[in-house]
């Protein structure tokens, strides 16, 4: 985790708008296997909550036998589920889209990896049970405001099918790198649903629904939702899993280099299965090479790889990287373009010079 | 100041790399006409220096006729010249250049404004006197290190022509913004050129030469040199007067707007003279119209301009900045382009969406 080797020098997240708070991470200091919490990118749709009892407790209701409400300590003395998780902002690398899309100008660092810690969310639905019309879950954050679109106050919710609720890795967490959650990434309590584009990951849970219906909020009917055309709605379709991907992180694009040995260094995750391919191009994508994966694949995780790159050859190269996932799913040299921008993934591109 | 109302939520710089340290200003906080130390875009070609004493001599030696030491006391006692500068790096927007140009990617917060209080250097040359023979003056700073095109060390040093060493205006400065110089900007001595581009601005200088003949160090003769050709050295010449140059500042680049009136702002800046009318235009560039300056135009200073948008109805506009200087340098719609990517200066341009 040491960035430099000079005191007081030290990155700082890249930032975007302040109201709210929308800052992403340089992509080169996402180089290990767990992001600090000094480096994990913000990204917010409102102001932060402010809680107005320093008591906390969970309420479950809706299409359930038993409704209860969790306080924390209840919550901590469940048993827990841990696991290293990739948070990746569904607009990240929005900036990349050609046609141009409008919104965040996310560049290549609105994600992040860490551990999180906390009650499977199937475990406290056990507890209260669930009817048989239960259809969809609606998680409630403590944040809230106005939408540009609108003129009401909403707070930020989204609701999961059941069966991705009851997945057991889906959980309520309270850690993070084995501290309580970053008071901005969610504290005391974050949904985390691995796999998913992190908007799904609803922060400071306030409360848990369970309905019988579509949840119909804005935050999954208006926004996180893939629009293949720019002028009409016509086959939209919801923002769910994580799009196989991969960075480059090492060369910087557009870095000049003296001749000579490179590790060139990326890492690729994806969101269901598990990465089992990273190739590299260093003729503008003609020909691939495989790179070394130096983190072990699992679910939900991103892997370290690297190349090693003999550059002895003057002039311009423009490298690109090619990630496969257990799924056979791979990326391409086109990201599917949506109005919003969201899921962008198409193969990575950098160009350096060699002189 | 003040850029949020959220109690710790604060705008960082953004990290471009840090071995050397070049992080720059997101432009949304070049919002006042003093930059504050903490977003005051940091540059530098090497490691920060390491001073060996905790005695701090400036040296005054060559083509002098007393050649002078003169210790920080002395120089505190010397009638003292305090001047508000926009202070720019030469590669400010090179991110922005078509064709693409490899370095550092700047994008347009890598300049800053503050009020520099120094000696001017002509005092201190009065002391020592000048040999008729003088033609050039060179400050070395206290940085070093190997550059990428030689295994050998060299100190950050560049000169200046007698004329511009002997400009009142020109100070060796000892405080920014009415405290010691931050570590980072050069304490305790930096060399302040006003109106030229920032590489001239010699930080942490450790000895002033008079010299007669033309100085040839690298930062002069290969960086900072404008390169008009892509494959080979004809017609280069050096880097000095900062260009005519406007920034949009809100809205930021590809910003959603509901319909409503806002206010456009941006900030307007040049080397020589001052800006005497920005102008704006919601169409592309085919129509102007004048903006108001909302501080007051003076040299070396950035203004600050304001335009009154009513954006009623719905779609994409583009946007773009204007600037005029009173020697009659005005933007133009495509930048000087050069192959290493200096004084970018073309009319500013964004797209927003009002919707």
């Amino acid at each position: 985790m040491k960035h430099s080797t000079q005191p007081g020098v030290t990155p700082y997240l890249i930032t975007r708008t302040l109201t709210p708070e929308n800052q992403e991470t340089p992509i080169q200091f996402l180089n290990d296997e767990i992001v600090d919490r000094k480096l994990f990118y913000r990204r917010n749709h409102f102001s932060y909550p402010h809680f107005t009892s320093t008591f906390y407790f969970l309420p479950i209701d809706g299409m359930v036998h038993t409704p209860k409400t969790f306080s924390l300590q209840e919550l901590y003395s469940l048993p827990s589920k841990t696991i290293k998780v990739v948070l990746e902002c569904s607009g990240n690398k929005r900036e990349l889209f050609q046609p141009k899309v409008f919104g965040e100008q996310w560049e290549k660092g609105a994600l992040s990896q860490g551990i999180w810690k906390g009650v499977s969310l199937r475990t406290l639905l056990a507890a209260t049970g669930l009817l048989h019309t239960a259809r969809e879950i609606i998680f409630e954050g403590y944040d809230y405001g106005k939408r540009p679109d609108s003129s009401h106050i909403f707070s930020f919710a989204r609701s999961l099918p059941i069966e991705k609720a009851l997945e057991p890795d889906t959980i309520i967490a309270y850690e993070y790198n084995e501290q309580p959650i970053p008071f901005k990434h969610g504290f005391p309590l974050r949904l985390i649903v691995p796999g998913w584009y992190a908007m799904a990951s609803v922060k400071w849970i306030k409360k848990i629904t369970v309905i019988d219906k579509k949840y119909k909020g804005p935050f999954q009917t208006v926004d996180y939702v893939f629009y293949p055309n720019k002028e009409n709605d016509n086959g939209k379709f919801p923002v769910t899993t994580i799009h196989v991907n991969s960075t480059i992180q090492y060369p910087l694009n557009r870095q000049l280099l003296p001749t000579g040995n490179y590790q060139i260094k990326g890492i690729a995750w994806t969101g269901k299965g598990m990465i089992t391919k990273v190739e590299l191009s260093l003729d503008g994508g003609q020909t691939w090479k495989i790179c070394q994966l130096t983190s072990i694949p699992e679910k939900y995780t991103w892997v370290l790889w690297t190349f090693k790159w003999e550059a002895l050859k003057k002039g311009e190269y423009t490298i690109r990287s090619k990630a496969t996932d257990s799924e056979g799913n791979v990326q391409h040299s086109e990201a599917f373009w949506n109005r919003k921008g969201y899921g962008y993934n198409a193969i990575d591109t950098i160009e350096v010079k060699v002189e």
